[in-house]
């Protein structure tokens, strides 16, 4: 299983170029190592000096390459789809639309991308994503986690619902009469159970500072450094490591706990990788979550923020965390599921949640 | 109406400056303008030099500005859907959902802008939007183009199938028990139309000229060179007029017919407003697409590519023009509809087709 690597920060602060100079390094030490560009544009080619296809291709030993294209990687998930509706409906009509004509909508980059990189994870020991490296990026490996909320959550509204009693009698001869099966409640929970075993994986992957982390980019300038500090932030809301910071010329004050790392700002390969991070440092740093159940208490590091900028509620069966444009609802162990929340305080950069 | 203002590029070439110099300067010449960042960190402050929040905030003469909050603006579309709900179906269950719960999943920024300026179009003559200004913000603003694509190609293929068919006899009697109508064929052409027409105003919104234009944005470096003419031409795949290109140092080669117009490197407002272009320049701009009834003939420029990276099928009912990682569908006027293509040629940045 791959390590997922990822850069953030402001846009021309030199993520793609520490993207690039960590990959060289993580293969030079014998690493397998993909590097994956979420820019489809002539640029990346640019900066690593050669031209990339949608396909992974050995650039250097140990080192694969590629540039994500969005419409290409549609075309391909289409026909798998179409294989699926084949085999599991009767009377299939994906299968008179073709993947060359499929337009890309907003999601979709995103959606495809984190796609591949499950495909692919198998295969190499790290993966470097060049993802926008904003909050793009942290929607992107946030799915997994938002998407199993919205699943838990509609799925008892619905079987609670007036409306899921009323088409209840309507699904057996519906399911029927499109699908190859004989209806029995057994037939949807098995690609229900899978869907869910999927996005706990994924889940469990992005959140688990043994497999993902990502490192903050940032130069001298003022509005860098504060796109540094509130994209730390944001990524705690979806679960992410953020294993240190990495600074071009001055100013990287304000992320402690984190490691800072000086990296020089040239474009000579040989010193930016000398200067790129060890992933282990991920391991020692701050944890998203963190939850006590024997004193009934969740941590929350939510860096970057003041009191006022984090917004904590409870109008669902779950407490919702906002900030830093993100929403997250906290899912607690059995021991603590249900139970109201007693109080809350918030202390050098954690929130506490007392139960 | 507003026009909707946007600046293209590589990130850190400088597009969040000019998007805040060419507001100040409309403002001062008498514009009502809306400032709109999609950037919800205090760095879009910084850079203006004062602090928002998510509802637009008079900040000088004329000009209003806000950032865009995802989290906010679900919460509140959130509630419309639930009005509408609460309107046309007998047994409502969204209800028990709150907008305050709900997660940001990838895509949903997008979708959420683009409704907003919808919504505060009537208000304004300018709308500058500052989004992510790469192949994001063009997904966004060739939403209405893509999904209009979808609805009529899958409408189509669910009427002429064995599934539709089938499903068919089930949809009075399920419609009926859910929705608060009698089921009638009228019933859902009503909501239809409005979705088409809806999508048909955003359409020729981001066509039309006198109504939404792009400046590329770039300096000196080779791969914000490189962003810049790849992004020229993926605009004019969503239908984008792009009216010129803003270069701070050199570098503005390999752009023609397109304006240049050199902005200083400073930080300065008076010198950046007054080396802001006029929006009257996407009028004498080329056009994405020109159709030719009499010629049978369709044009189409696509600047920036070679003949290698443009990809022309049919593989549906309709002709697929791929390049930039977009994929274009054209929908031809009835006296064109339907014809086979008799050839095709690339030249001088277009791509003509001959029916």
């Amino acid at each position: 299983m791959a390590f997922i690597l990822t850069f953030l920060g402001k846009g021309g602060v030199g993520k793609t170029t520490c993207a690039i100079a960590s990959a060289k390094q993580l293969a030079s030490d014998g690493q397998r190592v993909l590097l994956a560009s979420q820019d489809s544009s002539p640029a990346f080619g640019l900066l690593l000096g050669q031209s990339l296809g949608s396909e992974a291709t050995l650039i250097e030993n140990n080192l694969w390459a590629l540039q994500l294209q969005s419409a290409k990687l549609l075309e391909k998930s289409w026909e798998e789809l179409k294989d699926l509706e084949r085999k599991y409906m009767r009377t299939p009509f994906l299968k008179n639309v073709y993947g060359q004509e499929l337009g890309v909508l907003p999601g979709m980059d995103s959606a495809l991308a984190l796609n591949l990189l499950r495909q692919l994870h198998g295969q190499y020991d790290v993966i470097v994503f060049d993802g926008n490296g904003g909050q793009d990026s942290l929607r992107m490996l946030g799915t997994p986690e938002v998407v199993s909320w919205y699943l838990r959550r509609f799925r008892q509204v619905f079987l609670d619902s007036d409306l899921g009693r009323t088409l209840g009698p309507f699904i057996p001869p519906v399911a029927a009469a499109v699908m190859n099966v004989n209806w029995a409640a057994d037939n949807f929970s098995q690609p229900t159970q899978e869907i869910d075993a999927l996005l706990e994986q994924g889940k469990q992957s992005i959140s688990d500072p043994n497999r993902a982390a990502a490192f903050l980019v940032t130069d001298g300038q003022p509005a860098s450094h504060a796109t540094a500090r509130y994209l730390w932030g944001a990524a705690q809301q979806v679960g992410l490591t953020v294993a240190g910071v990495l600074v071009r010329g001055s100013g990287g004050e304000g992320f402690a706990p984190l490691p800072g790392l000086a990296i020089p700002s040239t474009q000579d390969w040989p010193s930016l990788m000398a200067a790129m991070p060890d992933l282990s440092l991920a391991k020692t740093a701050p944890q998203a979550v963190s939850v006590d159940v024997a004193q009934r208490r969740v941590s929350l590091f939510l860096p970057g923020f003041d009191k006022t900028q984090v917004k904590l509620s409870q109008s669902g069966p779950e407490i919702t965390i906002e900030a830093g444009d993100q929403r997250r609802n906290l899912f607690l162990p059995p021991q603590m599921a249900g139970l109201p929340s007693t109080g809350a305080k918030f202390q050098d950069g954690y929130l506490i949640i007392s139960f």
